[in-house]
This record gives C-alpha cells, structure tokens and sequence, in this order.
C-alpha cells in the first residue's frame, strides 16, 4: 500500500511516499514543496495545490496522512498552516484519495515508541524504519515520511484489532 | 467593476456580488455556501472550494474580496477559519480572478466610517449602501458584502490618490 505522508506549511511543505507490505517498508520518494516569499498568498497556495495534486497523480498513494496543528498559542501560525492545511485536504479530495490526520503525539508514538519523543529520535527511526543512509532533510521531510509511517501502523492496527 | 466579497468559515461562508459604478452601488446577489457538519474536514473543503468556483464562473467578478481573521487568541478558531480561508484564495488564483484581504477593522472603517463600529451599525450601512430592503442574513452574508464595498472605496482611494 502506498500512503502520502505530508508536513504542510505555507513556506515548506514537506511530502514522502512509502510503499508498506507485510510488515515492511521502504520509500518510494520524498521531497518538498516550496512557495516563494513575498507573492501573493494565493499564488502560494496554489504552487503548493498544484505541485501536491502531481505528486498524488504521479505516485497514485491509496491515502494521504496528514499532521494535525499542535495548539500552541501562536494565532499567527496557526492561521498560516491552516491556509497550507485547507488546500493540501482539498487536493486529496480533488483526487478521490482518502485523508487521515494524525497528531505530533500519534506521530512520536508510532514511530519512535514514546509521545514525547525528541525530534532527534524520531528521525533516527524514521531513517531506520526506511533503511535510509541517512536522515533525509530538511525537517519537513523527515516530518511527512514519520507521519506515512504512522498512518500505516495505526491504519493496520485499526483494521486489525477494531 | 463587480466585487465578489467573502466572509470565511468551514461552516458558512457567505458571499456578496456588488456592482460598483461611477460612485454607486448595486447587489448583483447574495447567499452563502453552508458545509454539512459531520462530514471529513477535506470534504466540507471541497463544498466550499467547488461553490464558490461556481460563484466566480456566474458572476465573473473583477476582484475577489476577502476579510481577514482578527488575531483573537483562540488557536482552534484560527486553524478553522485559515482552512477555509487556502481554499478560498486558491479558488480565486485557480479562477485568475485578484484576490484582496481586508482586516475587520479596514472593513468597519470604510462602511461604517468607524473602525470600532457595532455590528448593528455596519450591516444597516450595508443595506443603505446598497438599497436594500432589509439586512441581509444571516451575519455571514452582511459581513462578505461589507468586505465587498470596502474593497470599491479602498480600491477606487488607491487608484486616485497613489
């Protein structure tokens, strides 16, 4: 099963694509998108639109998993990543592709075990799980394939056991 | 020049079409696009964003315009409103229509003369502005069409003065 994890952001957004079969995964690509500073935020969203709707079209994934906002106190942000949020869920209904959301806590859970994990050990795993040389940068990246591979244990589990 | 003006949510958005010419107003339509609670976020998304394109193709607006969200300090409201707000905007980039962002405060000022104005007292400048019967509602569908004659005065200000 392929699954789209992504990281959004308005600036950055980061996107992996991971195959998961039996109980094992590798990466099929991961990148990111960026819009540039200083246009219009609507041609921004719509960079970050398009470029998301040719990689669902191009890698065809079963679901698209999202990281949800943590609600810190910052209005500003949370504004800016809801902009990114809004056209990133609409891309995949565009597609027909199911969207899931999940938490930095699911996330941390899932892929390194503890909720409260450091960003760090987190990366480590996602390099691990992945059978990755390295840590593949920058964070956003690291961030949509650890979200991918959150949705495939907890989706699994789910099927499994619910 | 025909103004599209929209008020965001993830719930209702409404919108207002006013026709601006010489220095009168007039209201081409008004309704709002209400997304049904319940459904997946990307679905209500989609509602939204597939509505309003369809807005923008009947009425072939000149200018889209959009309130911007007063930085309150709720964090939730925020992410909601910013959803609705990227599909909005792509909505108007993916049309080729320009989009402009007013802040409530710009709003209140350019129809009530007032920045601190009530409510009460924007909504009966809109009906007056636009010869209307009676306020149009809900709230929603007052607010877009405020945001619409703000864009024509500020616009119009732009264009003389600058």
């Amino acid at each position: 099963m392929l699954i789209l994890g992504i990281d959004p952001g308005t600036a950055i957004t980061g996107f992996g694509v991971v195959d998961y079969r039996g109980n094992s995964f590798s990466m099929v690509e991961c990148g990111c998108i960026r819009t540039q500073a200083g246009l219009p935020l609507a041609e921004r969203l719509q960079t970050l639109y398009r470029g998301l709707l040719d990689t669902i079209k191009q890698y065809n994934p079963a679901h698209v998993a999202v990281e949800e906002l943590f609600f810190n106190n910052n209005v500003r942000t949370a504004l800016a990543v809801g902009h990114a949020r809004g056209v990133i869920l609409l891309a995949a209904a565009e597609a027909g592709v199911p969207v899931f959301e999940y938490t930095p806590l699911q996330v941390k859970q899932a892929v390194a075990g503890f909720g409260r994990a450091a960003k760090a050990q987190v990366q480590y795993m996602v390099k691990t799980i992945l059978c990755l040389p390295s840590v593949p940068g920058p964070d956003d990246v690291a961030d949509a394939l650890a979200v991918a591979i959150c949705h495939a244990h907890l989706y699994e589990w789910e099927r499994k056991f619910k």
